[in-house]
């Protein structure tokens, strides 16, 4: 199978070769349910052996243009900051924006990419959500690109990302903690198998090695990115005896549970804690203390990736598809220098 | 005119009295761009001269179905809670949720409209936002049904709506505050133009009337529902020499700069200062203090309303669709009795 021989490949030539009907294969194209499972998988096997790919004009349908936005999961702030820079770009250009959640009961895998199949719109955008090999075959053959916005994990090269430096965001993060004099500095980070809790962690680890502050296992964590896990992990770090001065919070979310278990032992931020988030989501500058925290440039990330989506839809190439935008540490006033003898 | 009349009316019969050709009549009919603006206004006169409607079946595309949910601003946590509450019933009969903003400089009114149109989505729902006559006149002779949630203003007789009890939520808040000791209460409410702004303010003003509270119009004032405008106003709330204990801010947004200019003035929230916010937001039980505020049901508004459209798009009749959903008081730690000698 070359390129050369996919190009040539027409739907009819796929019907021959399946022994089907020339609409039943438009109908497997097009995430039509009324196609026997046996058959569907069969026509699916031959389209992917064959690398077809539907001819441009056709995957559009008539009248605007859609684009998917797909989110893993719909944590409403995190969630709103992203629609707010993919409703930018595709409102500019007057493209409707189909929203939907993967991972809720509602929605299964297969039935949510039949519809989008049957939808056929421009791309579809991911966030933090996986597409399997299958599915991205699947789409590639429709000719309906994708971008992934952030990464859950790895991905195989190609495949066009729009991520932020986390690495860089540990690394600034625990660089302030240190420069204000903490030594005992805890992070609890995101899930242990998203890999950008993990490269927070390296980077918060290079910036205690860069210090010369040996690292204490017992102090890195690895929280699921909401309230609770910051909660449940900021109560066991601060019940210790030897309990940190500062807390690297990983997101927002989990800050907020890192200040309501000092609250609750009547430890003062930044006084007798300080406090680090992570993601600058709207509401942090305005708690009590507003928080320092390492910027995500959500929206910016989103209307990066619908650039890029819009860009491969009109069958432009990109190069460098895989961007990671720069995170910034933003001080305020949850973070100062350790308490006296601490 | 009558509906017997304007059942028998066809696309043929209005292109023959405009004058046009049936095709164009169509086109106006799906928003297409390709018409001359004198041609569309004549044509769309005539539609509406016989009340003509798309029969049913023709309004649905091919493939899967679409509603459209139109947002007046997409503020991110309020807007969260709207759109997990659509997707939960769109997702569960395989509908997408087409997501546009009304009132950004990239998105006219007109335009939009034709996009809509374009789309032939199964309905669409309205978040706040304001739908003209002539546009409603179009979505009907598309037999295209619209839903809203919460009203921003009067709406005539006949059109569905998901609100809430914003009256008797005022009214709970009030009485709540009345109930701890508190006599001089502040409410800063929404932009005054809006009519839950006002609802909210009529349910103070009767709580204080039954208490035998005199309102002072001096501790009345309209904001903008957001941050800024909760700051601003509890800025000049508190520096007056007749200060407020209590202070009822409208919304959980305006609550958070409340609290922000209480702590630049060193008042403690609840002892110097009781707040009690609006719409609990999922970040209110994290605040510090956590916020005692109105529950408003945006979620299940927002599927209540998704419930009616589809009902509607599926041609059933809805009786008694103009809901207001019921709100309700959490207390939290945002609020104690007055300070003696207050």
């Amino acid at each position: 199978m070359t390129n050369s021989s996919a190009t040539a490949t027409t739907i009819a030539q796929i019907a021959v070769e399946a022994g089907v009907s020339v609409p039943t294969v438009s109908k497997v194209l097009n995430g039509r349910p009324d196609v026997a499972p046996a058959t569907r998988a069969h026509v699916e096997e031959i389209i992917d052996k064959h690398g077809y790919r539907r001819r441009k004009g056709r995957s559009q349908r008539s009248g605007t243009g859609l684009i998917d936005l797909v989110f893993h999961e719909l944590d409403s702030a995190w969630a709103g900051q992203i629609i707010k820079g993919v409703e930018v770009v595709a409102g500019a250009e007057r493209i409707g924006v189909v929203l939907s959640e993967l991972g809720g009961e509602h929605r299964p895998r297969q039935e949510w990419l039949d519809d989008v199949l049957a939808r056929r719109p421009l791309g579809v955008l991911f966030v933090l959500s996986d597409v399997d090999d299958t599915q991205r075959r699947q789409l590639a053959s429709r000719n309906i690109p994708f971008v992934i916005v952030d990464t859950a994990g790895d991905l195989p090269e190609g495949v066009p990302t729009v991520g932020s430096q986390n690495w860089s965001g540990g690394l600034a993060a625990t660089r302030h903690l240190l420069g204000l004099g903490h030594r005992r500095i805890a992070m609890i980070s995101g899930p242990g198998d998203v890999l950008c809790s993990r490269a927070r962690v390296d980077g918060y680890r290079t910036a205690l090695d860069e210090a010369g502050v040996a690292v204490d296992p017992e102090l890195i964590r690895y929280g699921d990115f909401f309230v609770g896990g910051g909660y449940a992990h900021g109560a066991e770090l601060l019940d210790r005896a030897d309990r940190p001065t500062a807390i690297f919070a990983g997101s927002d979310n989990q800050a907020l549970g890192v200040l309501r278990a000092a609250r609750e032992r009547g430890l003062r931020v930044p006084e007798d804690l300080s406090v680090v988030g992570y993601d600058d989501l709207p509401v942090t500058e305005w708690l009590t203390p507003p928080l320092t925290t390492v910027h995500q440039p959500l929206t910016e990330m989103a209307s990066t990736a619908t650039q890029i989506l819009l860009r491969l839809a009109r069958g432009e190439t990109v190069r460098n598809a895989r961007i990671d935008l720069a995170t910034e540490l933003v001080v305020r006033q949850s973070t100062s220098a350790p308490p006296a003898g601490a």
